[in-house]
């Protein structure tokens, strides 16, 4: 019997994530050698059609183009994606609000993901509410997508401000940016917990692919039954 | 013009709500007075058909049942609920998975929500695990389901092992529930915050309302467009 | 010589705090037995036409109505106000907004200290950002005031979207309103520390007071110059 | 019509914010590549007379230098400065009171920051509460000044002891010197948060340029009315 | 042989306390039934002629009483103190200076505590930094004692301003006075730990009780050689 | 087929734990009704001889007596226990130090778990460091063990002293005892963290049962081999 | 008579720890420099026929080659061993499970610090809970060994699930793997506490070494009594 | 009249320090650059024998020996000493006991210290608590000082079981020797400011120099009356 994963030693592969999960397993390259990502990429590869890996550094990337000549490098989404086909794409779209221009790094991150995963992004970059008309004048874009992911730093506002907007879920992504009493994203990831806003959930400071994943599952709710 | 709200000096009831997020303006009622929230309940009520207020006393209940006779009380969810007519029901449903029987009040909280804003609900309680077993028993049940509602204290391990079972989005609440280094939910949000499941987001510890609102916003992007 | 105090043995009473600061010593009741309290007030108003004291209660209350007779309660600010003669009024004017009706008492506190140290006040209520119409329609109001105060619980993105819209100093009063990881207003406070927008400065948790003289020696740099 | 920001893709540069805050947008370069500031700079000076650049690095001033060849940097305050004319000079003038040497950067950078805002600056430096005659033989100049901003690290005593000594509005800075329990600023802010001098208002960690922008808002008020 | 102790099943009375350490053991009433509180007080007045007992309710009092029927209450200090002789009066002299009126119960527990050990008290109560003068008007009759000991709460700011005005060992006691952002003391202990003022010792929050034990030790060094 | 667990609908008793883990399930009573854990106490008893429900308030045992007659309530130990017969007696025993009297509650809750689950205890109190020769005189009583569980709150620096006079694994429990900056048992939980002395593992603060029940499952690997 | 330790002068060498503890003193590099290594390793294996040093740099391997030639460095581990004869191997055996690739270096550091110690090592990797089917299928061979060590970081929710299934003791390290609001394996640590699943106890964070001390302890217990 | 200072523009140098506190000003160097710390100490020479500079860098000394050839530097303790006569010889002694080898940067900070300021130092180094006889193999060593500085870092425990054998005063060091659940010296300054040894006071993690000036402070009391 298929035991739903391939035991390399060093990693449990987890071969059947596509199947139970509708999305492949993703590598975590923090803390990982690049031969370790390497040759969990090669056994990955054989599994599924694409190959996600976050938090990758170029020492990464070289190491798992021996195995995936193909693969791509992100630099600054610090991701590498490396496909034999594309997932198929899925309904919807998916909102990424942004605070400021220094937020970008995650905002790319969650647009490689939501890419890999088969999602249509809609971009409204440094809308943050030091200057609130500039969010103002999107409200309708970002009404016609699906789900709104929501990336700022510093004091962490904009997701509260979004959800009044508008009637989508709302996944905010607290980043680190910022300095002093911001603790590393501590404050942001606070005040959007206790946003005001109805119907914000929350993930992980800088974590874009995780935001990605989530709304990559809402939009594949909306794929018409079989 | 309609400015969208109205104005009662201590309070500014947002009546256009309904209109702009798809369901009405709740009540939160820690910190406010009964007669405050009784006055806020009378203005929503002539532009909601429902109005639910949470973190209700009894005093609170009793308040507005002065404006509103026939408001419900639900003392475990600690809300009240009041309705002219309900709202229309939603597609999809929401699997409410809970690891312990502490944590029910909370989950009361996210049943009652999910009730007035016109979700369906499938309950999975004290699945924690301790005991594995007693979750993997459930699977399909939580995989039929649209999202999951995944409420936990102590540590706040269930969200990840569910996460990892189903392919629908997961909305986790921590409790308070736990004593010592819980430090009143904050390991179970930590927890949650670093779940290694994709594709879990995260809202306030006991915050049973949000995950639902977050869960029932999700249910109306199943509405057949007009 | 003048000390500039009088000693009553269990505390220093700052007679020459007035002619030093501009507004005479307040009492801060918290910890103090009520006959602390009175006697430090009865001490006061032989040097001060004007004796504020905060966070009172009615026990405070009463033991000062024996040596001041003529003294305020405000229960909900929990201030108590006693004066020969009123303060000077101060030119121009603080605008106090709030994000929701459950901030009030910190509200009333800083209301009773403005009126008490001679401010006039315009207040804009509940006018939090999940429904930020609420607050743009009040934007000429509070440009109109020479000084905004504004007080908030949750996260506190308030004060980041009124500095956006407005020129004048912003001070920033995070209040202990909500629950979980809100840890006591830790969550509001750090949301103001960290704002986006420019000229916001912070006080305590919960201190209408110390906003409120912030503001008033604000409006005192408007005296036209002996 | 003009919305009031101009969409370069990665940045939506705030061009009315002059007119609606009274000073122009201010570039926080950390987290923005050299080119991202460069673009940002070359179409902020299109819509204000100044450009300031706080957090700079020395590459972010070689690039803002391609675009604007008469900028000027200010490496101990980590700040660039362009401008085309000059910001009218602002009545009063802003007390800038420093506990030790160490804390010079932070006061550079509020230094650049009020004169590039229009306020005059009168320094007291090295005033720290161990030899507390430093200070107390400054307290006519300081006094004589119409804002006071006090920057201190440590256990961040400076400002309370400056506030019960004037009648004069102050803004207290934390900075990040010190070490061990010191918690990189955060013992300074909270003492600064807990002030028992009335009337003390705080800024973020380090955050030299916030608490400028306050005190030349506080001086604006001072311009005769039109 | 003796083993330096007494051993009550639930409590090892150590016996020799007073030969080791020059005083004799104290009891921690805290977490103790008043029956475990007399019990021990009975066996350690077999050993030492003082018998302290800190942190004492009410009830803890009653039960000392049945055992020692001399006993005598502070109830400020919350201390029980029993004798059956002085301990010999030591030389020099503790200076205890307190920030405000609301610190006096830990000032309490230091007084009771030093006069039990044996020392002299000099104390100036209510002299904070808010008005800097009361307390430079002290500063000689604090400079005449051998160990100066600090309380204060709040920002915890005046443990520095005495260091820098004395050459007396400084130690302080941050006390949980305050509210917000004090977090129970955590600021005014921060504070102390930070000090600019050198040769500032610190103990816990609200510990007048170490602060007098050490203390009274430093006056022990004062004794004539034998 | 038995699925290892019985749904009563807020709770899932899981009735295959004593085969698994080679003790039952154990209640953990905070946060449930006292219908609620009478109900999981009568579930439980018909699959497992001995019943242990902890965290218990009277209320929980007066509701637990009327379905198990024979239960017996440790109200020091805030534990019930109810069995038809005893489990069966463990080979070895289980040294329970303790570092002062205040710390007996949660001594008792580990001695009432270990005796339930079979163990053999021997207690040693009060032994704390402040006077270490209490703990030297039983250094030989300790190392006849086999096991050794450690009790302490306020610095927990208990468990080092003793991991480095013996063989035994430690298992160590700080205790919420103290105050200030302890933090409700931070202090102790660090220190016992952080120990020097190597094997000392730590559960979580005033958890007496879970170190017990680790203490008992290394007894159980002493019974001889079927 | 020989006094247990030999004085270096920087060092006091415990040569008595093997007789008392039942394994020799441990060398923790971590602040040493090298020759302070070199001469502890020294002397510690003239009273040892084993030397383990952890947290070692290359440059305390070059050093600590300089005295003892034969000595062994394993680089993921950190640690160095060096031996004049193995310590006798020990009954039963350890499961190491850990949950994922990037927890390997710790892993490795409890592996070395085990066969040091004397004890059989069984692995099972990368078997987190975000596909717990890979942990289920070693439910048997984990069962097998005497007592469990669990290693895993992000939410550390991997213990709790062991707990569940064996009925060993458990003893779980947490990892610093991870990003944002884990705080360097803050998040895993909590969650450690606060299993729900009886019987785990916690070392410090990224602590494989002591994990694997307290697992040979449990070992040692299963010796054949002499 | 002379103001007690000499201003320098970045610097006040308090010239009357040595007069105030009985010893002169220290120069902190982190944050001031090599010229500034030049130019103090070049200052101070001309107003006290003795010069201190602390946490010095080789770039700070080699700018202080340009004014002052004669100047010393201590690369462990990262103290710069110059002098232009010892100050006087202080009566007693001071026993600085330290936990571990790691500690010794600490340990020289102080010592150095301590010989600048004229005491006599006995030292007791590495005796820490997992292997006491250590520690008390020199009990009697230490009683004979005047004063007792520990040094530990870890879990602290070292001055409590100290405090507990000895009469004198102890000052606790924490330092930030461990890692993880250490956080950064955390969790020895909590245990210590919670010792259980009466008579502990604490200075910042790391900070040797001011256990030092606390110490000597102590040793002057000791100073026959003029």
């Amino acid at each position: 019997m298929d035991p739903g994963f391939v035991d390399l030693g060093f990693a449990r592969v987890d071969t059947s994530r596509l199947a139970r999960r509708g999305f492949p397993e993703v590598i975590y390259c923090a803390g990982k050698t690049p031969a370790q990502v390497r040759e969990i990429a090669r056994s990955l590869i054989a599994h599924s059609p694409v190959v996600l890996a976050t938090r990758a550094e170029p020492a990464h990337f070289d190491a798992v183009r021996e195995a995936l000549p193909d693969a791509i490098h992100h630099p600054v989404a610090r991701c590498i994606v490396a496909q034999t086909a594309p997932l198929p794409r899925l309904p919807g779209s998916v909102a990424l609000v942004s605070a400021g221009t220094s937020d970008l790094p995650v905002v790319e991150e969650a647009v490689v993901t939501l890419d890999a995963l088969g999602c249509t992004v809609v971009r409204v970059s440094d809308a943050g509410v030091a200057g609130v008309h500039r969010l103002l004048a999107e409200r309708e874009r970002i009404e016609a997508c699906s789900v709104v992911v929501v990336v700022a730093g510093m004091e962490g506002a904009l997701p509260s401000v979004v959800a009044g907007l508008v009637s989508r879920p709302v996944i905010a992504v607290p980043t680190s940016i910022g300095y002093g009493a911001n603790f590393g994203g501590l404050a942001a990831l606070l005040g959007m917990l206790n946003s005001c806003g109805s119907g914000v959930s929350v993930v992980n400071i800088d974590n874009g692919f995780g935001a990605a994943w989530s709304a990559a599952a809402i939009c594949r709710l909306l794929l018409p039954k079989a």
